[in-house]
């Protein structure tokens, strides 16, 4: 099938304002490619830019691009690259540092400030039918893995690279706040590496995505009610895991789910923040001071593609079921609802036919 | 001179309830030593104890020998214990774990459930004349090491911990939160571990504090008036330290201080919590986590006296300037009253007549 | 089944001279509980004792029981003991440290100099009818983790302390040098710490063997035969893994083993050294300073038994595999020429008749 | 003083054959400044390529401009170069990445298989009037810092990142093997993060070398005859420093100095291989692995010419004693022969007339 001859993007205005409009197709500086995109998922942060205009630091300037989930084909190749030829499938690590300050020297470019991470104000996302992005952030997938896990390889390498800082261990215990997404594929991770423990909380209404945390092994879901009160919780929790956590993935940004995550982790305990939520968040913090409980931060992840790409290929971890909804380009706003509504899991985006640039099916 | 007859201590009561009462004279276990207490330094948690009836989950139960920043001499030995003699000038260590535990296995016996830290709701302290406490946790003093220096390796413990968890490093820039013993002493390990731009800040009316500081080497104090804003604070600091922190050290465990410390560090950095403070705490947690800041904290030490006795008898450090108040036992009442105050900085209560069991003198 | 009546014991007496003997059943001190001894592997330093009298610093120095890998069910409970009652079923660590040395505060007892290590010079092991040890050394087994499995909790804690030294991360490509008992395990360990490429490496006559890691899941095996060139292995290794190794886990201590794990080994992999093996080794050091190969060494395990039983417990992993022969006690010096013939794996010894104390049956 | 008007270089043809030779003046790229380079250290690396031809897998190919250790003024800056300007003194980081291989993203850029490190076999070194270099890896220097300070900044980022994997501490107690500039620098930094006991050791007839170690602080320095036996050894630095050491810092890659250093170091210490030297090394592995002695490797230095600049400049250590030699690019042959007979310390060859771009003159 050639490629289409423009670039239809999905464009945010504004808050509830996303249109699928016609930009410029781009050419590859040097050490970049121009990629066609082929699945596109939608994130949270993506649903933040349409319904809130942005979060933290990231407002809103410009019509901005969403989208950031995505694997595509490559169609031209900059001058100095060399591991990449037209044709490729690959995966596209939307993060990308200035490779020169203090931080990426050190590599942490995923907190780089000066970093083209995508999409951010100053720069588009790519739900859209091409992209141009630097060559040694495309990773190339092998046949038997579909465009789709390619697409999800972000998610995964979120939760791996929190799994990392978190340092989950052997026969860790292990609690996932948040159902959504991110808390799924964390709870994926949390048992490849070796949690044999683990409890997902969301609130009562999220039902479906605990049964799925259910589905995907976890131990136990706890469902919140709204007039639950945290200590109840917390006690629920403690039965459950048959004690203290020794580990947090915290992926809702909430006041609940990190003060929970503090008052029920052991002495000496690690709580790892992965989701952004509520600016201002009261803690207790006597609590977790004279109790040594860590709190650790993640912002996107930290050169994880490799490894996330490594897991899924070989099979050691299955992020298919992740996928609840696939929509066209087209539907973009109908998918967007959806991701917004958390009526499903992970929502698709498919910028080309499904399956049409996969030698291996995508099978749920 | 002969030792005392009875065993006079430094017992609360209730609030503002401290009484100097007669108790037994301990008889040593087989892995204990019996120590004839010659200098004990009041801190923070001793005065909670006296004003506030205790803090966290430490609250008066019952009448408690407060103190536990001490150095005596070894009086009475155990059967078992072969590296102390009497005679022996020591350093005692608050803090012992049941050695059993899950945390004491894997070495955090300082937060260990079933230890005996003193003083703590179940154990005394050890602000009296004799004090029992197991032989290992009794550091033998070299001859030019004084009796005070050693009662002051609690607090330079719980700095080269501090400092060791926020991992200072050569040229790092460290901000102090709070000009008190603990602040001061931190500023000092700080610099010893290689922190070359340092800025210490507190309330204004700490102005002494504050100046006691820049004579220990801060590059910059910052004193918080009233009505001073958040980010103008954080202005300050990024201008006297060339820009955000690398490293925050915040011993006040305020609420002020645990923000500003967040606000002001640079991506990546380490905030490392010292200070016990308010249970409940409001923080900027979008900014914390879309910029990595890590949220270390501390309790105690983790066998840092070994090297705080290092520091101090090698001459890499001097902790002498940290006193500025000696008292008689019998003057406890009016030692507790210029603590609390913070009108000094290290108040000193001497047992024995002060630098009676010195062959080096005190001299600061 | 009653209790037997005397204390028979598996005791070297020098090379090649390993007898039953009667020795006198203990009682526990305070802290101890008596256990009467189930099940017992063979380990090679325990081969080691009977074929060389002994490795490194440890000599035989006057008749020592062997055997440190061992289940049994508490007989008698110290004073002080209570979490554990008489008739508990428990596997036994075999290493304690002396709990007050520099080293056991801070948490490495595992090489504590005056630690209670069995067997070493000076302490007995413990493959005798009944043995007492610290109560704090054993741990319950659940009802349903056979004796053969709280015996294996020994090997496999071992395993789990070295893929933690070695810090092996999901997607990690690793060597496993040596398809013993111990290289196995490590095996099983690294995949279920998220290795997803592992090759296991051995003498061409260890064929049973590396049958066996293939059976267990390793990527590749690769046979060394004598005539085997290092660049050639190396070679043979790189085109397994599609590549050079990120982790390595030798279990080997031999040269050839040591030399071609850091010749292996990605620039900034680690080596992790598990195997005790030939004294004096002749390294490629330029080659490992110059791609700042980090080589790692580990002794025994650093309170990795709850590790251990929770990943058994939960079925996270399986180990019942690695038994391949079950000897009665009578029939120890068998037992022992099986184990240092290598012809099998794991060999067990059952001083009491096989699953007479287990629940739940053990079906390899 | 006008720039000259061509770009004499020291360029090795051969063994013993270093001539000074006319090149080609460069021109920036658009990420890269022009300097004109000042004062210009000589490292053993380079005295290797003029004496041996290389080291590891670097051999001269082709002539090769020496020398890495170098501070310039820029002459010409590239397009897109926006934190320096021409007249700008700074110190040239000679190691680059290739800024998009799997240790560039996560800060390796030191070990990158690709990097432009100089004098590489692949890359020029910058004892040369002008170099072309990164920007990014030229580090500004304030008025107060010497051009000679600048070129000292190499070799002090190799102690610094030295110390920082070796992970020295307060009070650690550390031996320093080797007391060539290098050994010294280490020394210097050791001492700079903690270390309150030293001990350097060197070939007796590198007498100059100790003395100078003394001068700078050692606790103890031992000279080391051609028939001192190993044990001896030992014995002499258990005493010097009151027991095993915590850390090594081994500077000379010869075998003695890394057997010495597992042998004199205590249970889970840290010996850190800085030196480069034979390519085949015997080593007591069990003595290493049974007391967990870990082997940490470094190359290079890894972004740590910030913090060798930021303690240069605040006066935190002084690294001018360092040098003992000064000549002028002329001279540069007798320069390489005074550096290689360790007649000196550091030898430093200036390519501008000393001290002319120096606001602050260079006094040792």
């Amino acid at each position: 099938m050639a490629p289409p001859q423009q670039n239809m993007a999905a464009v945010c205005y504004g808050r509830d304002d996303l249109r699928l409009v016609s930009i410029p197709i781009p050419e590859p500086a040097f050490n970049e490619v121009v990629l066609e995109v082929d699945s596109c998922g939608i994130c949270g942060t993506d649903v933040h830019f349409l319904k809130e205009g942005g979060f933290g630091d990231q407002k809103l300037i410009r019509p901005l691009v969403l989208g950031h989930e995505s694997a595509g084909v490559v169609r031209k190749v900059g001058s100095s690259v060399t591991h990449l030829k037209v044709g490729d499938r690959v995966a596209i690590e939307p993060a990308a540092g200035c490779r020169t300050c203090d931080l990426c020297k050190v590599g942490k470019y995923n907190i780089c400030l000066n970093g083209k991470h995508c999409p951010t104000k100053n720069h588009d996302g790519n739900c859209s039918n091409f992209f141009a992005h630097y060559a040694d952030c495309c990773f190339k997938l092998p046949d038997h893995v579909t465009m789709e896990e390619g697409a999800l390889l972000e998610p995964l390498a979120v939760a791996v690279y929190a799994g990392r800082r978190a340092d989950i261990r052997l026969g860790n215990s292990v609690i996932i706040f948040g159902a959504g997404p991110i808390g799924l594929i964390c709870l994926v991770v949390a048992k490849a590496m070796g949690a044999t423990r683990t409890v997902v909380l969301d609130l009562a209404k999220a039902g479906k995505r605990l049964e799925a945390a259910k589905k995907l092994g976890a131990t136990a879901v706890i469902p919140i009610g709204a007039s639950d009160k945290e200590e109840e919780i917390v006690k629920k929790i403690h039965e459950v895991l048959g004690g203290p956590a020794d580990r947090v993935l915290e992926c809702t940004g909430s006041q609940p789910g990190m003060r929970i995550s503090i008052k029920s982790t052991r002495n000496a305990g690690i709580v790892c923040l992965v989701g952004l939520g509520k600016e201002e968040v009261q803690l207790p913090m006597v609590d977790a001071i004279s109790r040594e409980i860590q709190v650790i931060t993640v912002m996107r992840y930290n050169h994880d593609y490799p490894a996330a790409l490594e897991i899924v290929a070989s099979g050691y971890v299955d992020v298919k079921p992740l996928v609840s909804h696939h929509f066209a380009l087209k539907d973009v706003n109908e998918a967007f609802r959806v991701a917004a509504s958390g009526e499903g899991l992970k929502v698709m985006v498919h910028l080309t036919p499904r399956d049409s640039n996969n030698p291996t099916k995508f099978v749920n």
